[in-house]
């Protein structure tokens, strides 16, 4: 039997911790700066996989009193946060690295290196099987992404290891902290693009050119019950979507078919997207408007609306 | 002739950007981690007023296609690296206390700090004087609170002064690195204090209590025309004030009447927050609803609506 989402990214979280202690006990006992390094490594895959645990979580957590639009950009807040900490942690390994090429020091025992990583490589392999097939079972986007971000970390312990072996068969020092080098950048990297995306989110930025070319499909197929829309705005928090914008109808209708058709365009925006939060705001047409839709009489809009109802 | 608000704060960005390099020079020179504390702190000032010009400048600025709801939130996304950074300083400082009590090792010049703390304060106080007029003239808040923080800095730097000079008088060295101690923790606080505020916006927490009260306040007075809201949802980005509910009405009433009770309902909301962005989603009363509301006819509701809009 599979367990569930949450108690997958636990298992994640318990097994990166495991690997973290033995790494830092290895990476001081051998002096390998690499092996430091995959200690970091694995220290923040400790913090992504507790946050993807609380994402899981904070999904299924209604709004409350104080967090009326739900509570997914805490979520966007702990993994900035985190993106900041990487950071920090990168450049750490850059220091340390430094520190290393200055001092010259050799790795103290390349052999206790080599069986630190293999054991660490094997535990993140069977890891990695194990979090595709939650993943696949729940249909997760987010377990999908986790189990990406530890196949990425079998890269770079492959890496690792590929350059103790290497120190060992050419006696050259300096490619343990030229290795560790490496991570650092990539660290880093991670982290600043991690940083980015969830910054767009905290901003409100707008949703993607995709999302409003699907919101104007949706809109376009309401041509003829509403005469036109406008100021629509759009954000999102994690996967959460936010919508809301300004729709005409013709002046004479009743509010009570005005929404019925404010509702349906809701739903069918909220659909098209995948789930998301749309607000409409109706308007009357101005004046005398030569839209079709005020060309319509009432029966014959409440038969456009029962027509779309029935789609 | 008094400069506006965005000159104001560039002067003070200018001031701690001398100050900073004063007190930095004037730190390392004379070997007082005090002295060198305090430059932190105005490292910490040039970053906090720079946020506080692009806060200014910012709110000048209409939303773009990429960010609909505003740029409000860039602010406190600035504000909240800012928080981390002066958070990082902070820690700085108890480390070099630490490393000074450690060492015992001695203040090299005690008349050079004292002149480099007089200089400095000598320059705050009259930066002050000018922060406390423009806020005056120009009725600002963020100028208000700018010319408070530089009060305080008058305070800590007197407590730096106070410090060498008992240094001097009792020959006690480690007044020199306790004073940086109280400098750091003050700092450190402040920065948690900061980072948590802006945060708040940042997740979009509820409106306070306050202003939650007034917006009931405003939906009372609509009793007459309106059958009940509910979905009151508000949140915020800086100083700018978002709201959205469902309002409720004679499921009778033309979108056009409807449309009017809402926009009306809107504006006075946004009115009584002193600048909201407000959006109303109207619906009809659903059955047979017992309200006031929905027993008054067309002509009654329109007299009510006409009533509202004399008031």
């Amino acid at each position: 039997m599979l367990p569930g989402k949450k108690i997958a990214t636990l298992i994640s979280v318990n097994t990166a911790f495991m690997l973290a202690v033995v790494k830092l006990i290895g990476g001081v006992l051998t002096g390998s700066v690499s092996v430091l390094a995959s200690a970091v490594d694995s220290i923040l895959d400790i913090g992504s996989s507790t946050v993807n645990y609380f994402a899981i979580k904070q999904s299924e957590q209604p709004p409350d009193n104080d967090h009326r639009y739900g509570h997914a950009k805490f979520e966007s807040l702990a993994s900035l946060i985190q993106a900041g900490v990487i950071t920090l942690s990168g450049l750490y390994i850059l220091y340390e690295a430094y520190a290393r090429f200055e001092s010259g020091k050799a790795v103290k025992s390349i052999e206790g290196g080599i069986w630190v990583m293999l054991f660490s490589l094997a535990v993140t392999f069977f890891l990695v099987i194990f979090l595709r097939k939650v993943a696949k079972k729940e249909n997760s986007s987010i377990l999908k992404t986790e189990s990406l971000h530890y196949e990425i970390d079998l890269l770079t312990g492959g890496g690792v290891l590929a350059g103790l072996v290497l120190v060992k068969v050419t006696g050259i020092n300096a490619i343990d902290p030229f290795i560790s080098v490496l991570i650092a950048l990539k660290t880093v990297y991670s982290a600043l693009v991690l940083g980015k995306e969830v910054s767009e989110d905290l901003v409100d930025k707008a949703l993607d050119e995709d999302d409003l070319k699907k919101i104007h499909g949706v809109l376009n197929q309401y041509n003829c019950v509403i005469v036109g829309w406008h100021k629509l705005r759009t954000r999102k928090a994690g996967t959460e979507k936010f919508a809301d914008l300004h729709v005409q109808v013709n002046r004479h209708l009743t509010i009570e078919d005005a929404h019925t058709i404010a509702d349906m365009i809701e739903k069918d925006i909220a659909e098209t997207l995948g789930g998301a939060d749309v607000q409409i705001h109706i308007e009357p047409c101005e004046g005398e408007c030569a839209h079709k839709a005020c060309t319509l009489c009432d029966t014959e809009i409440r038969n456009e609306i029962n027509r779309l109802k029935s789609k």
